[in-house]
């Protein structure tokens, strides 16, 4: 068994993510197809790299992971594969893969990128709007039926890449922004638990966010009372902030940028 | 082929549905993973208890039927399993398998639960925040992989129930309640069909809802023209009320816990 | 393999649709089960035919295409199937199948309808509500297991087709309207690619809508800037008036209905 994921900005109303597993099963007819998301707001690439980065280590090795969030469809964007520790990676040359590229280089694992230039590995006709269907969901069942990516196209070394805001060291903390809203409206932070955790103190910590200040970092939702703002370390391994069993975003007015400082002390 | 079904309260915008599915599928390749809904109000363990109560009997035999509507995740409320029947359920302790387990008591079906308090089937590191990934996914896993639930577990008798609100039989009639609005805005009630069929004279039935009064029962929406309001049985074998081509719920402003009664004669 | 897609007007949020899922797995429980979309405006059958249209070629052979958007549940209208070419498809006979069997009349494609009037086939116990879940998941389901439409149902040959407004010539031009609206805002039209690349000087053609006036056929989004309203061939074949990395059903206040003149010349 094959696994392919898909990651896209179209929703699910008009069929198009349907229209891209067609397309796949024509090709690879044995593979098994998981949605992580097609919510991805519009043309939000960087949304879409949190979301792919988030999801991709927890499936079986060999798995090829396609997203497509793709304002330059049809222009000379490249569509690229990448191949980084057991995944495959297909999707536009936007940026996409930044987050993922930085935690393999981090943990020392290899990567190789490749230009998808071989149209014999994509459907006959290509449309100038949708290469979800035309290009990338063919080369992903190209992929998992075992065609190298050295076949499939040409080896490059200068992948787009993104730059993130980085959380900014304080003579008593960090200062760090939000970077992901979720469904439930917690507050993701891009301060990870490696650099909380490397501040003296960590018991007394304050954290401020849109004029609050709240106290030390829960364990988990059910350490205080139901609408209480807390702190915690989230799925992803970040700060988050969160409303026990409501939403942060909208009691605190918060959005992606929104300013958060790490204090310890007077 | 075995079959795992998913239930949350997670939204599909995070990419956490994905997430369990590739958890589910690092453990057990072959399964196949149907999505119920993940568009449960989040934290309402009642609207997931009568969505998960809806769909579990349509699945094929000893299908893993997985529901986390969470909000007691990280605290100290036990994740668990029960077998009921030919299915098994694997969720949080928090009364969401009440109606399935109401049914099967009615039905003289036989009811195990287990507290799955083995971390060697969960992921090696749990997160305060995301047991849906970290052990309600892998449990599930193992168990459709055939490890027994006396391996998995310790056997309970004291499993978390709800107390649903049940209809009150008036001296000509019932008085029941709204208790599920579905995506057509059709108003489903606690009132079955075994009391609708126990009722005198069941053709002169009048219901009251909102203020507005139905004539009789329906048999189906096409029985009256697009607009006018209807009673009828849903198919979950419930009286509900709806607009024949139209959203009854906001025609008649009513929601969850609006009351309906059900009267025959004078 | 054998595949199954699925269209509704269910959403996403009640189990309806993963309730369909497990009647099939019981009967079938090798296929492969595909979601095409369950956002079509409920009751809109033209936009369920429209999204019908869109996905259902680019599946392998033999599959088996599901829709349900029936306003006319519980009446008297039939259920059908009908195989055109390699595919079969079932749904409620209320003319859903209309695009496609235009598309098939155009390709000299043979079509063939059957009632499906054989309760055998069926669930045991038909509700007047849910025939998606009753009627036309397990019909989907044997006829993915072989069993031949002419034991399915009877033959017959007065489908109901609907009538969908077609594009008008005009002297230097077309006048065509918009007919789909996409996630991203996008407008499609019913006017083809055949028709617009009948058009003498094509290169000067100027596209009319809602008092705007857009110069030349794009080739791509990625031809003019951010924010710009273009015209373009859209990956349905047809004509469509988008706004780049913008959403051009907002920006124009058009709609379902809204007319566009395309001009050439004086």
């Amino acid at each position: 068994m094959r696994f392919i994921t898909l990651l896209t900005d179209f929703g699910e109303r008009d069929g198009y993510t349907g229209i891209m597993k067609g397309v796949i099963y024509r090709i690879a007819p044995d593979v098994q197809i998981t949605d992580i998301t097609h919510q991805i707001q519009p043309q939000n690439i960087r949304a879409g790299s949190l979301a792919w980065k988030r999801s991709y280590a927890f499936f079986p090795e060999r798995t090829v992971h396609v997203a497509v969030v793709d304002p330059g469809v049809g222009t000379r964007r490249r569509p690229v594969a990448a191949r980084i520790g057991a995944y495959t990676f297909v999707y536009p040359d936007n940026g996409l893969i930044t987050p993922i590229l930085r935690e393999a280089e981090q943990n020392g694992t290899a990567a190789a990128f490749f230009h998808l230039d071989q149209p014999r590995f994509w459907l006959p006709q290509i449309s100038s709007v949708f290469h979800g269907r035309d290009i990338f969901a063919p080369a992903a069942a190209h992929i998992a039926n075992g065609v190298a990516l050295e076949e499939m196209g040409t080896r490059i070394d200068d992948p787009v890449l993104l730059d993130f805001p980085q959380p900014i060291a304080l003579e008593n903390g960090w200062r760090c922004e939000v970077i992901d809203i979720d469904h439930f409206g917690n507050l993701g932070t891009n301060l990870d638990q490696q650099c909380l955790q490397s501040m003296p103190r960590i018991n007394e910590v304050r954290v401020h966010i849109a004029g609050k200040e709240i106290q030390g970092i829960s364990h988990t939702f059910g350490d205080r009372p139901p609408g209480e703002l807390v702190t915690m370390i989230d799925s992803d391994g970040n700060l988050a902030i969160a409303t026990v069993n409501g939403n942060a975003s909208r009691a605190l007015g918060a959005g992606i940028g929104t300013t958060v400082e790490v204090i310890v002390g007077g």
